[in-house]
């Protein structure tokens, strides 16, 4: 069953349409938590990033740049937030995969909760041999 | 005056590494706000999203998807978020553009604070003129 965002890139539903090119679409997001915040999505139907396409994926990450520029310059921000949630634990609400284009402000914005600890040798040796591991069974 | 990734990028200063290509550097955060927690940021030393050269973001995002999975499957997390802070009111605390992959757990990862509000159909099209606008003088 597809998503809300399936039905925008169909056209059903109508939406503040900002870019769209062969692989990526982007418009204001209609429950924004600050001025100019703004989605990006690839046409690509997936619900997390990390089952999209390299194509796909490449193609937002070329675009982002630019549409930042232009929201910045509509918003009149000067700070900004990209956030892209995978999984609802992880505060997604929509299953296809979106970047969000946050501008900050003094009183509207992301909120960030961030409890760092430290990174101990051992659990990084572990970790990166496990990564290296999945990284080499992709290639 | 460069930052601390610009060292990492020389080799001045170790790294944990996951991942690097022509474009691209990948390693694990040493203030980790979960398990895996990692880094993505470009080899072009920008500050913010918005300055960075389209090819260099192109490469960061055809890397997040793979990227994405290693730190997935050896931190053991179903659920991440994808987090990109530019400016020190939006959480930026090194000022060259990175990529924060941050698997989330029940008890560990990012805290997102969240007030969303409603898009009014006149502000929708104030913005979209100046987006519109903004992305025509980029063309």
């Amino acid at each position: 069953m597809g998503s809300i965002f399936d039905k925008i890139l169909s056209g059903d539903i109508p939406s503040y349409k900002i870019y769209e090119d062969e692989h990526v679409y982007s418009f204001l997001d209609i429950n924004p938590i600050s001025r100019g915040h703004a989605l990006v999505i690839p046409r690509e139907a997936k619900a997390k990033l990390h089952e999209l396409s390299d194509e796909s994926s490449a193609a937002i990450g070329r675009a982002l740049p630019r549409l930042c520029r232009a929201v910045m310059a509509a918003s009149g921000a000067d700070d900004y937030n990209i956030l892209q949630n995978n999984g609802a634990p992880a505060h997604q609400a929509v299953f296809h995969v979106h970047f969000h284009i946050i501008p900050k402000f003094s009183d509207s914005g992301l909120g960030v909760g961030w409890k760092q600890g430290s990174l101990a040798p051992d659990i990084a040796q572990e970790l990166l041999a496990s990564i290296h591991q999945s990284l080499e069974s992709q290639s």
